[in-house]
């Protein structure tokens, strides 16, 4: 019921958080102020009516879920909580510090952040993997909110979370769009046209209400309206402006991004007015449903079954590891983009298809989907082509800031997908995949492993990204072998081994047959299996560089830079090792693959020559 | 007039067009053929009544250009030229052969591709850019289409493509939406809803159509609508069969990506039937204007112009760099994603307003523009943050396939960027940008190297990279200094040092202080600015570290992997020589910089600590 004191109150509560923004941003002499006053009211009205949570328990799993997309609105997500009494209204002052967690944009370290957001356009995505969590996993009736900007929705990720949501009927999944009109540089596309991001939204399948966003009591009322709506997510459009409360801020350009001035904050503070309200505010509890998530981890994961002279793709091995492990743990969730007869993800999926959620041709919004997934518990394993999974760098580079639990798989790696070409080789997925922070990275060179290495990565607590290949391969390991994270193989060795040639994947049986034709002219050479590219196993590289006269080939269908070769390099760099790298140079083409792998320089024969070039 | 002669004529074309893909794709054992037989019909009247274009002349400016964003599609678009004359129809046998030029997905190695596809959702914005050179900068009529499949459209950066379109008034823009309702792996999330994208792209401003996308009068009528559409560009929403034309393929799952056998071609044939319409077609020619970009180069670039003790960002060196490169080439355009004021790509705008294009919120789309401008012989600029380029990989990576000559800048690159936080910072842009074949990557360390590395970049053909930062800095050059690419600058050595520090960026500043506290102590290094992060100074590197015991240390703004100390340890990989990393080592957070530089072990007294470590 929307009394007028309820309605006042709440007003009371937007204005002490417009005055929280202005002055945490000036005390850190760093912030947006304008983009915290705008949203304000809709802030309050969710946090002080609206949301069910318990303001002292972040991990409450029946807790509503609010995700700040516009992520430089951070001050306000920080007041509204200090308001809620889950921090000391005194952290506000701390906005920036390096020793806070009340961090520029949300960050994991602030406990109620969960996920990390700044990078526009992806909290709509994350909204949607938390949304299917409550509504088809752990079946309990959270209900998520998420915050967005207006310039923020040009991100085509939006549109992909929209479309997803739709799809799987979110109906417990709310976006609020803040529309003041202003981007970062200049007004947005739309401007105030309103109607436009309805109709927009509405032709997406949503159900689309649009507001004054500073009228409490329409606020109120569509927030009520969007629990009533069944089988679709619900948008409401808020007409709002910038610097909302303060004459010299409202709608003014300029001000994005910029804190005031202490003598301004003056100013401001005799518009916005001292906050009056005795207003008893109840935060709604959280529902009191259990999670639906059985324990996870009942029994051993059945092991590898190969027949000896079975040819069998590392990516087979993936999806036949995936649906294994799904067998014994349930917390293990599949997501692909159309991709699933290719990556094998539709192995798990006939298994276990309440698990498993197809997202379609769009990568980012799977990736979101992810951390928001992952955020409430979930270890979800994200597969594509390894060549588009470079569609979502910034979505993947955002998980880690998020510390998201994500297995990320990248199949149809390298020039040994032959045909299709270029577009659809995964060339720098290495590169890529190495550059995020503590992430691992593994690269198997047959079935056994690659079965292996899914388990091994769902152990592993944080991201890590499996590099599978098209083409079937024999298999270079028992059924029973292992593969620890940070290991390498040694498949040939002898005392009088005049290079060590250290490769993954299609290389690692080039390297192979290397070692045979070099043996058959009684040139004996190492050959390292490096499936965990990262880290990778500095001890076993050194060992056996100086047995080999300090010579390491390194032979990968990656790109030139920053792949294998680089691990390898970055293993030895302190130690001057001659490191000598085989790899891909330049942009390839379609062919098929072993004449590709001659063209570019990376099968046997260049292999053989490369040795006997270099020992003389 | 469609006559109905006319129209059986082109659905002859249509049956010759699905014969070829066929053929072609079970020739080559590899291909999609049931992409090619829906977009038949569509892909005949364009090639035959309503695309102006001269057959025999690739290059001609004027011509109506085509663009097939189901690049998967390959085939037809080659069985479309070999139709029109412009290759033999002999060539089409050596489809995804390995020295032909008609491979799996188009490339620019096909005369008629001019630009890579493959990559799904990106022509749209490809169209975008070619469209913006028609009606803005070479102002000639030529008309844009491009072919979509539905599946795709599920890619965010489709609707980017759609709000930008719009905002730009491309009424020379055609798209055309093959809706099979089949994906790869399982139907599309729409199936065939035709209304659902008619009432998506019209709500995102565009003139939208429905059609049967195998009735050729309908077909026709709608292209010439198209024409006739001012101010908003047009999207025809065509409803088909994917392998339409043959009974056991249409509609049918599981043939996607799948040549037919030789038995099941026989079969086919004898549905198509045996082409016989003797129409004389005539491909109308391409307007006669001629393009209105003036003459390349007049006149030499004014130089900087700074005066001594000025401290400039590097990305303000950018900015004016970027401008008096506009004052005398103009072909150079320049497009920012909403942070201009930032990157200072402003200064551009404000003096050359015709050739700024504000790509707002949407970075994929910004790149993939930026591809069409390239294609039609503009030289694209665009700007971001660094952080933000991640966005666009694969876009970016799809770029180098293209063969563009883009320059991308990334502004605010790394932990030096304070406040803000990790979500805008920079931290993997290097890593990126060196993973792409042929790809230069400069990092300016002051505003004079900053605006002279503009000009060098624009000389150079293909892709390049400048990574700039948010601080102000003190000049390190005098105004006259060159900095061509693959070079590096020595600043400080003598016959006596102990070690060689190598940076780039802030991490230069902090090694001229380290330099100076070291040499107080009686410890003398040489410094290295290693502007040119790809191609590196190798040469100069050895040089240097065979005068100081083998020992170089790598200190950058980037994180561990991919980057700046990665470069260097390329160059001396095979000389034995020992690189020590300094670099930021898992997620930073808010801060102030210099503080962030200590936390993260990269600031002066890191560095001399790591030299003493070192030289013992």
């Amino acid at each position: 019921m929307t009394s007028d004191k309820l309605i006042a109150g709440l007003q009371d509560k937007a204005n002490k958080l417009r005055i929280h923004s202005i002055r945490m941003t000036t005390k850190a002499a760093s912030g947006h102020p304008t983009t915290c006053m705008s949203a304000a009211d809709i802030v309050s009205a969710l946090f002080f009516n609206t949301m069910r949570y318990d303001p002292h328990d972040p991990s409450n799993p029946n807790n509503d879920r609010f995700i700040l997309s516009k992520g430089h609105a951070a001050p306000l997500l920080y007041a509204a909580y200090a308001e809620a009494g889950s921090i000391p209204i005194e952290k506000l002052d701390t906005l920036r510090e390096i020793d806070s967690e009340l961090e520029g944009h949300p960050t994991p370290r602030f406990p109620w952040g969960e996920v990390a957001t700044g990078s526009l356009g992806q909290g709509l995505s994350i909204g949607v993997g938390v949304a299917l969590n409550g509504k088809y996993l752990d079946e309990l009736d959270y209900r998520v909110y998420v915050l967005l900007g207006d310039g923020e929705s040009a991100e085509g990720s939006v549109w992909e979370a929209a479309a997803l949501a739709t799809h799987y009927k979110l109906d417990n999944l709310v976006g609020i769009i803040d529309v003041n009109g202003l981007g970062q540089s200049q007004r947005t596309m739309y401007n105030f046209d309103i109607e436009s991001y309805r109709k927009r939204f509405e032709a997406f399948g949503w159900h689309a209400i649009s507001i004054d966003g500073h009228n409490m009591s329409k606020i109120l009322a569509a927030l009520d309206e969007a629990k009533g709506v069944a089988d679709k997510p619900t948008m409401i459009i808020a007409h709002t402006l910038k610097g909302k409360g303060v004459s010299f801020l409202e709608d003014k350009d300029g001000w994005h991004g910029k804190p005031l001035t202490e003598e301004d904050v003056g100013k401001a503070m005799k518009e916005l007015g001292k906050p009056s309200s005795d207003y008893e505010f109840t935060i709604a509890s959280p529902s009191e449903g259990t999670v639906n998530s059985a324990t996870p981890v009942s029994g051993e994961i059945a092991p590898p079954e190969y027949q000896p002279g079975e040819e069998v793709a590392t990516r087979g091995g993936f999806g036949t590891g995936l649906a294994k492990l799904g067998a014994v743990n349930p917390l293990v969730v599949s997501l692909d983009g159309d991709t699933k007869n290719s990556t094998y993800a539709q192995e798990f999926m006939e298994a276990y298809p309440d698990r498993f959620f197809e997202c379609f041709i769009a990568e980012q919004n799977m990736v979101g989907t992810a951390v928001g997934l992952s955020s409430r518990g979930k270890i979800p394993f994200v597969s594509t082509f390894g060549a588009f999974m470079t569609r979502a760098f910034d979505h993947i580079r955002m998980s880690a800031i998020s510390d998201s639990n994500i297995k990320y798989v990248g199949s149809h790696c390298g020039i040994s997908i032959g045909q299709d070409g270029p577009s659809q080789m995964a060339l720098e997925d290495l590169a890529m995949m190495r550059a995020i922070p503590n992430s691992v990275v593994v690269y198997p060179s047959d079935a056994v492993a690659a079965e292996k290495l899914v388990a091994e990565v769902a152990n592993h607590q944080g991201i890590a990204y499996i590099r599978t290949s098209r083409p079937k391969t024999p298999l270079l390991y028992p059924n029973e072998e292992e593969f620890p994270i940070g290991g390498c193989k040694v498949l040939r060795s002898s005392d009088n081994d005049q290079a060590t040639v250290v490769a993954a994947g299609i290389t690692l049986h080039e390297s192979l047959k290397a070692y045979d034709a070099l043996k058959a002219e009684g040139v004996n050479i190492s050959v390292i299996d490096v499936y965990s590219v990262k880290p990778v196993d500095e001890k076993t590289l050194l060992e056996s560089s100086s047995k080999t006269n300090n010579t390491l080939i390194c032979v990968e269908d990656h790109y030139y830079d920053g792949g294998l070769g680089d691990a390898v390099l970055n293993a030895v760099a302190t130690h001057g090792v001659r490191v000598y790298k085989m790899a891909v140079k330049g942009v390839p083409r379609s062919g098929k693959p072993e004449e590709l792998l001659e063209m570019y320089g990376i099968n046997a024969e260049c292999i053989v020559r490369k040795v006997k070039e270099l020992v003389g």
